[in-house]
């Protein structure tokens, strides 16, 4: 389905459930809403960690337009499955739209998630275990501190893929290419110097088998801003429900940054 | 001056200096030239380790000719000003040029430097101390271990650039768009988290002077490779000269990860 199509089942209400495999090779966003009063210091933190929250667009106060070069008609108050919204820190209600929740100082940030390279690890052969084991990527909070803005500070939280021992170098050189996607790994093969002391218990999502000679690769993870406007209790926050993206009509090859040598066997 | 031109320059033996500030705004790379029965594990560490080693072209097993979408006419065995020779992990000697050196078993490896990504940020309008004071960057050792592949093992080297406070979500965003060039910033504020105990002790390049209000900015570093080699003893590594790059014909500018929103304001 493309994602036009996929943006008009949501719309209409027909479907509700997550997107992960929806659209294979199209870019998918996060979605995290806040008033004005607090819009320019998360936006400050986003900016200063980039590897956690990769902005793809900034949207104007009480603008819910998605610009049309991410994606066509797009409007996030209705063209995402379910929303969370979160007072002071705490979840207050799953909603299917924001019509009676939008206001004019609200700001809408769109970021990138990284559904989008596992559809390109996928695509070059490389196996991602989730998708195999059809489950939500397993995520984790860590012991590493995201570099502070403002009200938002807290611990970087990341997402879990187990990968065949050969296959790691080549994953890692694909999502390094991607740094609207998280980019590369940010750390390969040691959970603990992390602070991660069981990958059978994820903090969000499910958990995932690793297979004998595979090595645990982690990626910062979209769930970090999140995490952290939780932490710093903000009266309103309003996000998608996990695993419930904005489906874009940007294919993920398009963000690859370029490399001078088109044939580079990576 | 052109790339070519500076290329020219060295190729006669007119400039053997270094290349920080000769071509604003183009790309330089990194060289590593190994045994071929060295090679394949490095060219695996480089791609499990992609923020420290961003390869920009692996040559064929012999082939001194640098692909010519990277740079025209060029070889990697006269067109770089200093080169330095090691056995067994011990500097052995500075050379001019590779020619006696030269065997049909080298292979050469050339990776992203941020010398590039120096010129973005300047473009940016943003401070760079090393370069308003006329230093080479300051690089230091970490405490955080690289992902070994066969016998090369280590730990991460990064480079340090102060920022003022108020531009380091800026400059943090500017490097994240170029993974080719060491992308994202690996740590912001807090050097003793990568075991650096004094910044005006760089263990390679110069001390630089933070002004008051700055925060210190660290990127993984094109020096990693080469010392994770050398601590592995390996029987013969060559690289460039530190600070003595090759300079390519490609602008920074080619090298950005594009963005759905080209207006954006990052």
């Amino acid at each position: 389905m493309h994602p036009t199509a996929i943006r008009a089942a949501i719309r209409s209400g027909a479907w509700r459930g997550p997107t992960a495999h929806l659209a294979p090779g199209y870019v998918q966003a996060n979605l995290v809403v806040l008033p004005a009063d607090e819009a320019a210091a998360f936006q400050l933190f986003c900016e200063r960690n980039p590897q956690a929250c990769p902005l793809l667009a900034v949207l104007p106060p009480g603008d819910p337009h998605v610009p049309r070069s991410l994606a066509a008609d797009a409007d996030v108050r209705f063209d995402i499955p379910r929303y969370r919204v979160y007072h002071e820190g705490q979840f207050v209600a799953e909603v299917e739209d924001l019509s009676d929740l939008w206001r004019d100082d609200l700001i809408a940030f769109l970021l990138g998630c990284s559904f989008g390279f596992d559809g390109a690890l996928l695509a070059a052969g490389l196996p991602v275990r989730h998708v195999e084991q059809g489950r939500n990527v397993p995520m984790f909070r860590t012991t590493r501190p995201c570099v502070p803005a403002g009200p938002f500070r807290g611990n970087l939280v990341v997402t879990y893929r187990p990968m065949p021992a050969t296959l790691v170098a080549q994953a890692a050189a694909i999502s390094a290419r991607y740094p609207l996607l998280h980019g590369a790994p940010i750390q390969i093969g040691d959970p603990e110097s992390l602070g991660i002391a069981d990958l059978k218990q994820p903090d969000w999502g499910e958990p995932v088998v690793a297979l004998p000679g595979d090595v645990p690769m982690f990626w910062a993870c979209g769930v970090t801003p999140q995490a952290v406007a939780l932490q710093s209790r903000i009266p309103l926050m309003i996000t998608h429900a996990p695993g419930h993206m904005l489906v874009a009509d940007v294919p993920v090859s398009a963000l690859a940054a370029p490399h001078p040598l088109p044939l580079v066997q990576l």
